[in-house]
């Protein structure tokens, strides 16, 4: 079990195996070989001291660069191997490379690394000594194709480096994807190469330099593996029975609350604790075995972790079908409570029962009435699933689900995923014909590539929006504390989540707002030219400035098109994009415009409709004016009703029709920002 | 009146004046006289053409460098003439410069612009070619100190450049702070100087070299003024009687709207309509001169445009104090409406009448009961004034208040700002007692050296908070339109504002929550390191994403601080910041915790505290315990009661003491951010 780095020579060997140029060399081991290795590649050279314990070559002294005789190149070797035995007396010194000296071109990035979570990343950027201040770099997840590796090259902010800028001529772009596709060959047949930089490229007008190569090997890169687990069956969550071990009187306990929630199950609800005949009005059992059927269907326990497993052998007996293990101390605690944790998995796989949590909020299946939580009060039925792996996140949404009208079909506390994980709630949710949208919190994932696998075939049917902690450092590690999860770079979550067709949000409340937009019929834009169509000066130009933030294209508008609005609206009409209809605008001018918006909808994909609240037109009246807007485009309306509790009634009537209406204006871009992210990797602009 | 650019020469001698070192030089005209000259300055130089018109001149072949010989002098002397002359045969060439080739260095850029709404601005950053597609430049308005030229330049991306990285030297910051100090002289003592760039300023390990300047100067340069125009004076706010000129019974006017909201003004109210004996059952006028008292306080205007100047000349004459223009129809919308607008300016100051508008809103001021203005429902008084460039924005906020428990010491639609301008009613606020915290919506500002004057004197005495749209092109276009102002550059106007001390925000209802932090007493926090407490672990990874997003520092514990804690927190608590309390906290252990924080509050400058809906901890305990911590520290709290009703006591409890709770997280920390960046100048991170 080792890693090692490949040596200048070993690197430049493999890269020449997969057709990437690299300077000629020759190694030589004494001064008086290195003027003739010179001569025969070719003044200049570049010799630098070749010691596996030297990795900075440059701090060492062990580079020189513009050899230009044989003499020199002779004294070279001398103040080379010097320099790096000042530098470190124990360094093995086997030889000094000497290398065509390249010439100066432009100076880029390609790297590749693994990543713990989701494989072989692949990085393409900006190089040279400025890699670090510019931080202009993008990434992808192997595998790629070229039309991938195409995009990956103008997404950089320095693209036009290659494009040709101020006078220069464009460089040599073909070279540069065909070298970007052999070094992901290279990068996935070579199974024990880790992670590598080649850094930098240089890039000519006609071809292309690799003049300087770091490769790390590593001979046990742990494989990521498909899953290959069962789908969990879908009627696992629709239990007609539930058994409550740990039940209690005592309100302090989570066991009570537990039972509070279950007793509006329409379902058998069975109390199971050995010190009472009956839990909250209902018989109680002493264990699991005694309840007078034949099997339970779903067991929700509460009692201490030390006591779990024997429950656990209970429950299996009992042919439980889904345990909800709620307690903590398990993985996440200590490693006492990981073996802990393993052996109540092993206990249940022998029934071929499977676990929820451990160390969860628990599972609630709002159409059928199943709450197995201890949250204050149930949530109502719905379309969202939500899966989530913090339980206060899941006990915040669902108290503020009750005052937001929005409901769930599931929602899910994912705990430790001892067994069941996010795949296979995604799965479940997936089939579940109540849900049309799912929505996660995510800390920490940990297989990617079955993650993306089984995602991406969920995202084909319904859309995923993925809200993912732990975007800073220090956010990563109080994840992996707060989970017992590995740590994973964010940069590739987010592009993986891209890539499988996941919407990433950063808010909660954006979560909901994104869930709502996409679970309407039109789903996402089908573009990212949008036109905004208010009342409210003032409106216009904040949404101006807000869909630039976000990166949402306001289109120009053609003269045909003014010449169209000419004909009802004011003479001194603003006659561009944001279109004011001015404060007086009446119901029967939004609807002439919508009208002629609708009938030019090849211009726009997406219409932003801003109204307040003002004497002349009524948010029901504008509500009206949206629907029948919206059943005559196929593009996307995105309406947003500000103020107070006036505009109630309009807002009332569009969620009636699934479309969302937002209260703050630069959320309602933002949210639609990052569909457009999702679509097409637009960039927002950072905040000021 | 001319504008006209310097030569090259022209500028090196003006550099030179200022003591900015620039490359020898001498001017030829001859091929002959090159070789000598480049000879005498020492080789090897660079030569360029010199003509008025030929700006470009790398583009025209009119720049040869590294000329090494008298021979290649002269020979390059004919190739630029040519080229010159190929490029553009109708050129005017006076000559070629012949000047001393310096050595490479650090590229960096400064320049200089009159902006039209704040004066001359510096701007500081990475030069060169890359200029354009690094961005990576930072601007201060002048004049500025030494100090702040010393944080301008270590605020660049850029910055170790400077100080030496990855192994290259540092460079010679103190000469490039004497160059910047020195130029800012330049550009204040050169009173025809109207915009510059100097780049690149080739910064070296000692020593520096401006070798390249465009200089332009402009005989006709707008010097903006001090605002010198009287005050006005308190009680003009505080009017007893009110006459209402348009006031009607139809329902479908303004003049109803407006008569409808001053019924219930508790002193007297005056309807005029020359066609009607009473108006909503008050003893209507024909003319404010038939009003039966000597003088009428303010009068509200609703006629047509072309009425307004005989009706001025009445309120003139009755002594009305303040004259509320709600009508439109002026400078927005026409030459003639600006022709219309002076005149009533005209004839208003005749009388010493002050004008609010025209084409505005209205004037409202809650603690006396006045509202002039037709929004359907007058907002509560309170201790906030909201002064809005937008009337659609004050319906919005006035209708949005009415939901959240929000009141107004007085709100502003400002229109046109015919006469009263934003300086006045920031004045007018900042005199007001009722008035703790000043909230402005800004589209363009026509004076900004007198705004920052203004501003200056009102944001040390109480905050004031700003929302400037126009941030993106379009916007300032909209805005230009919406109010007939001219368009400045937003990044001028983000700096002037933080210079003034004014809070900038990028959402209405992030205005509203800074507003009620900054209003509390303990006002900005002292500084920028944060402790989170929450007793949510998924809240606490999103608050360390949050902050660092929002450039909010979150500290490291030391030892005896987490040692204390571990007295009485649960073993396996996470032991750094965020403090996660766990979900089962109780209100014991808020309280223990936040003594132990009050106690060290010298580590900290504020506290974020994140509270959930759940069993152990109401919403009540938790405020109460927040409450008990503000009142033993001096350093800030920001709560933040995530959830839906169920927290709704909490939150009305802070906000009884003036505590703010955010109901959205990241809300909270964006929010936060926006005072921080007033402080320090932090940058947030771009939303992914």
């Amino acid at each position: 079990m080792a890693e090692w780095m490949l040596s200048e020579s070993e690197g430049y060997d493999l890269l020449n195996k997969y057709g990437i140029p690299t300077p000629k060399y020759r190694i030589v081991t004494r001064a008086e070989d290195a003027g003739e290795a010179a001569e025969a590649i070719g003044f200049p050279v570049v010799m630098k001291i070749i010691s596996p314990q030297i990795i900075h070559k440059s701090d060492a002294g062990g580079v020189i660069v513009g050899v230009g005789t044989k003499e020199a190149a002779q004294s070279a070797f001398n103040q080379i191997v010097s320099g790096a035995r000042a530098y470190n007396p124990q360094a093995e010194i086997t030889g000094v490379i000497v290398e065509n000296q390249a010439f100066p071109g432009l100076e880029l990035i390609i790297g590749g690394k693994t990543d713990p979570t989701f494989g072989k990343v692949i990085t393409f950027g900006v190089g040279g000594t400025l890699v670090e201040l510019m931080k202009d770099v993008t990434l992808r997840i192997l595998p790629i194709d070229e039309q991938e590796i195409r995009e990956m090259v103008k997404e950089i902010n320095s693209y036009p480096l290659i494009t040709g800028y101020r006078g220069s001529k464009p460089k040599d772009e073909e070279v540069l994807i065909q070298i970007i596709k052999n070094i992901c060959k290279m990068f996935q047949d070579q199974t024990e190469l880790r992670e590598f930089d080649v850094n930098p490229i240089r890039l000519y007008d006609s071809g292309a330099c690799a003049v300087d190569a770091r490769v790390i090997m590593d001979d046990n890169i742990q494989l990521l593996e498909s899953d290959t687990r069962m789908e969990v069956p879908i009627d696992y969550f629709k239990p007609k029975s539930v058994a409550v071990i740990g039940a209690s009187d005592e309100k302090s306990k989570m066991g009570y609350a537990v039972m509070h929630n279950l007793l509006h199950f329409p379902g058998k609800v069975y109390p199971i604790n050995n010190k009472r005949d009956s839990i909250q009005g209902l018989q109680a059992f002493p264990s699991i075995l005694d309840v007078p059927e034949e099997t339970v269907d779903l067991a929700v326990i509460t009692v201490p972790a030390r006591h779990v497993p024997g429950v656990m052998e209970e429950c299996g007996k009992k042919g439980v079908k889904i345990a909800v293990v709620i307690t903590a101390g398990f993985k996440e605690m200590s490693e006492e409570g990981h073996m802990l944790e393993d052996r109540i998995v092993q206990i249940a796989h022998k029934y071929g029962t499977r676990i929820v949590g451990p160390n969860c909020l628990g599972l609630i299946i709002p159409p059928i009435g199943l709450d197995t939580t201890y949250v204050a009060q149930s949530p109502n039925p719905g379309n969202i699933a939500f899966i989530s792996q913090s339980g206060a996140i899941v006990n915040t949404v669902v108290d503020f689900s009750l005052t937001k009208d929005i409901g769930f079909s599931m929602v899910v506390s994912v705990g430790n995923q001892a067994d069941l994980n996010f795949f296979d709630y995604l799965r479940a949710a997936a089939a579940d014909p109540s849900t049309d949208v799912i929505i996660t919190y995510i800390e920490q994932i940990k297989n990617g590539k079955a993650f993306m696998e089984v995602v991406s075939e969920v995202t084909r049917h319904k859309p995923v929006v993925a809200l993912k902690a732990g975007s800073s450092a220090r956010g990563q590690a109080a994840a992996a504390s707060h989970t017992g999860s590995l740590s994973g770079s964010y940069d590739v979550y987010m592009e993986a989540f891209r890539k499988s067709g996941v919407l990433v949000v950063h808010t909660l409340t954006g979560a909901f707002h994104a869930a709502e937009m996409l679970s309407h019929p039109k789903r996402y834009p089908k573009g990212r030219r949008a036109i905004v169509v208010t009342n409210a000066g003032g409106f216009a130009v904040l949404s101006s400035d807000y869909a630039e933030r976000y990166g949402i294209k306001l289109i120009d508008l053609p003269d045909y098109l003014i010449k169209e609005m000419n004909e009802f609206l004011p003479e001194f009409w603003n006659k561009g994009n944001p279109i004011d209809l001015l404060g007086d605008a009446s119901e029967e001018r939004f609807r002439k415009t919508f009208e002629v918006l609708a009938k030019n909808d090849a211009l726009w994909d997406m219409c932003f409709i801003v109204g307040f609240p003002n004497n002349i037109l009524s948010s029901e009246q504008m509500a009206n004016q949206i629907l029948k807007f919206s059943s005559s485009t196929d593009k996307r309306l995105i309406p947003t009703l500000l103020g107070g509790e006036s505009m109630n009634r309009g807002r009332k009537i569009l969620h009636a029709h699934n479309i969302p209406s937002f209260e703050e204006l630069d959320f309602t871009y933002r949210v639609v920002g990052r569909l457009l992210w999702q679509m097409y990797r637009v960039k927002a602009q950072g905040l000021y």
